[in-house]
């Protein structure tokens, strides 16, 4: 691609004469060109997502990392000079992981070393491991099947495969998730010692992804830890050709008590209805085993940009435009929890919340909760949206941080990347900078700007 | 991203409750189920990527590894038992790189390396190399404007950068690639001794991008290369402190006699129309600095997955199927010539004709190139490529190997992929099988066999 000249030039430019028609030259389309030539030509997101990726790195709740990324947040937002930058305290969970985990596969006919990872919330092992037989379920049928006869004091191992039939990545995750998340409290329903689960990913690799699980209060509280696709094919594999294997999984992660922390909010003033609020934001928290690019460094850099760019070109929105950078999304989601209450608290009318919590991927769209007559306003828009490739306003969607305010009736989007890539990041080691590509992080944020500006020219 | 039982699992079931409304299912639904669970679950293609890029690797045009690819997709295609496999032969230039590129910036304050590398069609410089004085012009406009005078015993540098306010890739690629491909004659018109040229891309890296250049017969021939886009910030900003710069290049490459190669054909007859063909079809020659992992061998290997997918779950089409791996559309175009030449004297019916050129990525949709009633059909079939987010059919376009076909006025077509990332990989070192997902690669080639399905059992 492509042999030009010699060819077909009069093809080639063909190619770029686009179908306009629909296209209104309006002052509407003017800022958009502002919007995007700004973010295009002297966007500053892609540097500042290297900074947030590079410099500070991992965020994960309570950690350095995460107040860290407060202050720089905090200060980058000052730099920017928007009317009102500051810190909504909120008392989030301290969950460390320890010292890295150690995993072993133990049979008659071989002994291997295997990564995990423990899943966000887990206890720990006992100082010396724990060592005992490994059984295998796809689900939780074949787990009750097994009943306490199959599983008293040995080791459930989830190997529950994402659904690849499926197209979009994240209704993969949807079906698999409860096995990571629910699945050590229902093996210890019938008496596990631990529990192991293969990866949330549709990729075989050999990467163990984390994320969060929780406890069943009434039942007994056991390890929870995830080995990465590769592994699990490999312990299946050994446990079909060999029938028995042990497991030897040591796992020093601890919850510790509450901390305080913050939500990082930004705000430009309406210049003619300031009372009405739109929310614009991503988390800042991080999973601890990369540099939280990915998840959800793009949503949060976005953010920023939205607010910048509007600043920078000199558009004096309506309604006053907030971004919110989300304390504690993957642990607790106490941050979107607290600035949902505090909203109420304060009787404050938010008119939208814009999340991006999907991967800094190239926008296909935006996802919408809301009333079918504001959904029809925003479809009016489409056609402006049209050239950036995001246009897709048919999917139900939010975001978990503003799943809080969408309880209070406000309406709620998010942004929706083409994010087959995702789950080879996703909560991994992988999730660094590198995989993050600057036009397309730059895309979202223009559409996202573009999104806002038109809510608060024309409202809802 | 997300936590999602602590919070919201009932909002993320409703995340995926899609609008089906317009949705048929029919039988044609069927079939496309039936195509994409196949390349989901069983596909072929990136094994078969995987084996083109590893085991054989670059493939320009006469060298030894694209006599290998043609050997090899010939076998591939035979084992999957297509009607028929044959060779189409072709004469094809034979241009090689030799030996290595040396390039080096000196100046009164520095002597650099730099990476250069030979455009295809490019002459060599002389066994010693030349060293010249460089100019720097962004633009044929200046070129012109510095006139003999500026130009004649210097190296013209043009350090065009890609338009980066452009919303797609190839708006910038179109905008530029002149310079690449007629700087040479252009600057040789006013007496400069070479050519040097910044790469076609829109990221600052530094990778070199070779491409084809040719020469305007009327001029003396001038060795021509590109240097990286990093290199070309620097070299310009020598230009800029110092005033003035000299430039040694020494190449290697050379064109000899043209040689005998071929395109390579598999067909599925057609079961009620087998006189009436459709094309699906890639290139399968590359440049020779990487892989040829996207460009173009995600297209050829695409365009088999289609007929071994549609032969696999039983599809009988009406019309007669064709994958062709056309030979040299890099550096000649000779394949695609040959193609169209031999089914005008066969006096074949070709109904479409459908290439895959433009990267292994997400589809986005087709452009096309055919009367409006013809179009009209095919977005009569829009809301089956909805769920595969492959629906914009607003673009014109077809592809460079299918262009004598259009000339001849069959209709045309080319997977639109989102292509935001090309250019990172684009005729330079980088373009390898680890640059192409795998879930995106049979996205593409689900979408292309659905639309082959469809023309097929309901013609254009």
């Amino acid at each position: 691609m492509k042999n030009i000249f010699t060819t077909k030039a009069s093809f080639l430019l063909a190619l770029f004469t686009f179908n306009f028609s629909s296209f209104i030259f309006s002052q509407d389309s003017i800022v958009i060109k502002k919007i995007s030539d700004e973010i295009f030509v002297s966007g500053q997101i892609y540097k500042n997502e290297e900074y947030l990726c590079k410099k500070i790195g991992a965020r994960l709740t309570s950690s350095a990392g995460a107040e860290k990324a407060v202050q720089w947040t905090y200060n980058l937002m000052k730099s920017y000079n928007f009317d009102t930058v500051y810190l909504q305290e909120v008392m989030v969970p301290h969950w460390v992981r320890g010292e890295k985990e150690i995993g072993r596969v133990a049979s008659t006919i071989e002994s291997t070393s295997v990564a995990i990872t423990a899943l966000g919330g887990s206890i720990a092992t006992s100082k010396d491991g724990i060592t005992a037989e490994v059984v295998e379920v796809k689900d939780f049928d074949e787990l009750k099947k097994l009943g306490v006869k199959g599983v008293k004091g040995k080791i459930v191992f989830y190997n529950h495969p994402f659904d690849v039939k499926m197209i979009l990545p994240f209704q993969m995750y949807g079906e698999a998730v409860k096995y990571r998340y629910a699945g050590a409290s229902e093996a210890a329903r019938y008496g596990a010692v631990a529990s192991i689960v293969r990866s949330m990913t549709n990729y075989v690799d050999e990467y163990p992804h984390t994320g969060a699980m929780g406890y069943n209060d009434s039942l007994p509280k056991i390890p929870a830890c995830a080995i990465s696709t590769k592994d699990a094919e490999y312990l299946s594999s050994v446990l079909k050709k060999v029938g028995k294997a042990n497991f030897y999984l040591k796992m020093n992660c601890e919850t510790l008590p509450d901390v305080k922390s913050y939500n990082v909010i930004g705000e430009i003033r309406g210049s003619e209805h300031p009372e009405e609020i739109i929310v614009v934001g991503g988390h800042l928290d991080s999973w601890d085993l990369a540099e939280g690019a990915s998840d959800d460094g793009t949503g949060a850099m976005q953010s920023i940009e939205v607010l910048r760019t509007l600043k920078k070109i000199g558009v004096k929105p309506k309604c006053t435009i907030r971004a919110v950078m989300f304390m504690n999304e993957e642990n607790g989601l106490k941050g979107g929890k607290e600035y949902a209450e505090q909203a109420k608290k304060q009787n404050e009318k938010h008119i939208l919340a814009l999340e991006s919590d999907a991967g800094g991927f190239t926008p296909r769209g935006f996802s919408m909760t809301m009333s079918e007559d504001k959904k029809d306003k925003i479809k009016k828009w489409k056609d402006y949206f049209y050239p950036y490739g995001a246009y897709d306003f048919t999917r139900k969607g939010g975001g978990a941080d503003i799943s809080p305010l969408e309880k209070q009736g406000v309406p709620v989007m998010e942004l929706s990347p083409d994010n087959q890539r995702y789950f080879i990041i996703h909560h991994t080691g992988r999730d660094t900078f590198e995989q993050v590509n600057e036009r397309e992080l730059e895309m979202g944020a223009i559409v996202m700007t573009m999104m806002v500006y038109f809510v608060s020219e024309y409202g809802l």
